[in-house]
């Protein structure tokens, strides 16, 4: 049997929920529109471990029929230190539109346009949830990034563009790498950090990949009843990889309850 | 001798500014504080080009002396339709503050955090002006980026991200090259589209270019007392090459123009 090297997030997170401070009482809101299995799901998690910490936690539902400024008026009136709009929401409203009702200041999740432009500019002071969560791991491994090759597979607004300025930001040479790709696995073999977001089974196989290197799988979908990522398990044979359940999810969590923390000192 | 493809830029830029439409009286404004050689012979480019154009133009100076919230105060007073922040300000002077004092409406160079968060989520209605150039260069050629290889060498916020963000847009593979990356010539050889804005002349040689390939030059810096590109000349000889000066400057000016007639109507 070989040696498997799954990269043991669920311990890094309890590690890392841990060192969240308490000394204040701190609140966090979940904003829901309509109805969706796999939110409930995410917002039972981020309950749970705001709960861990101490923290109190809001689950604000609303039906796909309230009228976007009263949605807007609710939201602004909403008390909590941290709001989060739980995506997607129904195809009737406007993501952005609605991202951009939470204030700056208690954006969290890093979703409002305001957090986006300075995300760009490098000066935002969080990082977005799912690119503290890749931090928290490159930095429990102890990698530099400068001048290493990250691949970003999928560039989609949650996942990969995030990871690919967090790439600029740290030096690093980043491929962008889609499913009009040519030579895809040549180039993806030369990475040393890899993060896929995609929501493909089986996308990413070990022949594509360098032997030593860091697979972060960000992919998520349904294969057969189950949460699976993009990631093949064999690729473990040779790199370090993130599972998919139990791996960037539980650690974008914490890293949300960080930017609650951040933000209100 | 050797056929040199040199693209003709000032000719499509000089095309391009007679499709812009003068029914409507339009003013840009441009600010500048302090003193800068550099920034006056853009200026006066943009200045040129205005009039050309049949717009108002207005050169508001500042000392570097002004209050912060002086300078605010009057940039919010001024009529024109577009305003622009001359580049760069001195150093007393935090820029992305003063970047952020441009109403969006009025923000016809792109820069202020607001566009630059809709620029990210692709709802940015305008192309900030030097993706305009580059746009205009890729139509003119009837290249079609989807799947093709482009190369930004020099990730910087007003050249690189910007392109980098542009060509994830166009469903392109962007390779990020910085001066850490290895195995550069390799990396840059592999794109159909070169856009490098770095600041150092001599910087791109022919062995590093694909044969065929399109190299757009935005890099300037000084160079025995003239302004001069990142990349050698003898590129021309083997992929089209935009020159410098009179490259994607005189581009840049005509999409900033675009952008006010676009903001306009």
């Amino acid at each position: 049997m070989k040696r498997m090297m799954i990269f043991n997030c669920k311990q890094l997170a309890e590690k890392e929920l841990k060192k969240i401070p308490k000394d204040k009482p701190l609140s966090l809101g979940i904003i829901q529109i309509g109805k969706d299995d796999v939110s409930d799901i995410f917002i039972n998690e981020k309950k749970k471990a705001a709960q861990k910490a101490d923290f109190s936690f809001n689950h604000y539902k609303f039906p796909e029929t309230i009228p976007l400024d009263e949605l807007e008026r609710q939201i602004k009136s909403f008390p909590d230190d941290g709001l989060i709009i739980q995506l997607p929401i129904p195809d009737n409203f406007p993501t952005q539109e609605v991202l951009n009702m939470i204030p700056f200041e208690k954006d969290v999740d890093c979703l409002s346009e305001t957090s986006l432009g300075k995300l760009y500019t490098d000066e935002l002071d969080i990082l977005p949830p799912v690119v503290g969560a890749v931090d928290k791991i490159i930095k429990n491994k102890k990698i530099e990034l400068k001048g290493k090759v990250l691949a970003v597979v999928g560039p989609g607004r949650l996942v990969g563009k995030p990871t690919l300025l967090y790439g600029l930001s740290k030096k690093a040479t980043v491929f962008s790498i889609d499913e009009n790709t040519e030579n895809k696995k040549e180039l993806i073999k030369r990475a040393d950090l890899v993060v896929t977001g995609v929501g493909r089974p089986g996308l990413i196989t070990p022949e594509m990949i360098k032997k030593g290197a860091l697979v972060i799988d960000a992919g998520t979908s349904k294969k057969n009843g189950k949460i699976v990522g993009d990631v093949r398990e064999e690729v473990a044979e040779k790199a370090t990889l993130t599972p998919v359940p139990g791996g960037v999810g539980p650690l974008t969590v914490v890293s949300l309850l960080d930017n609650l923390v951040k933000r209100s000192s």
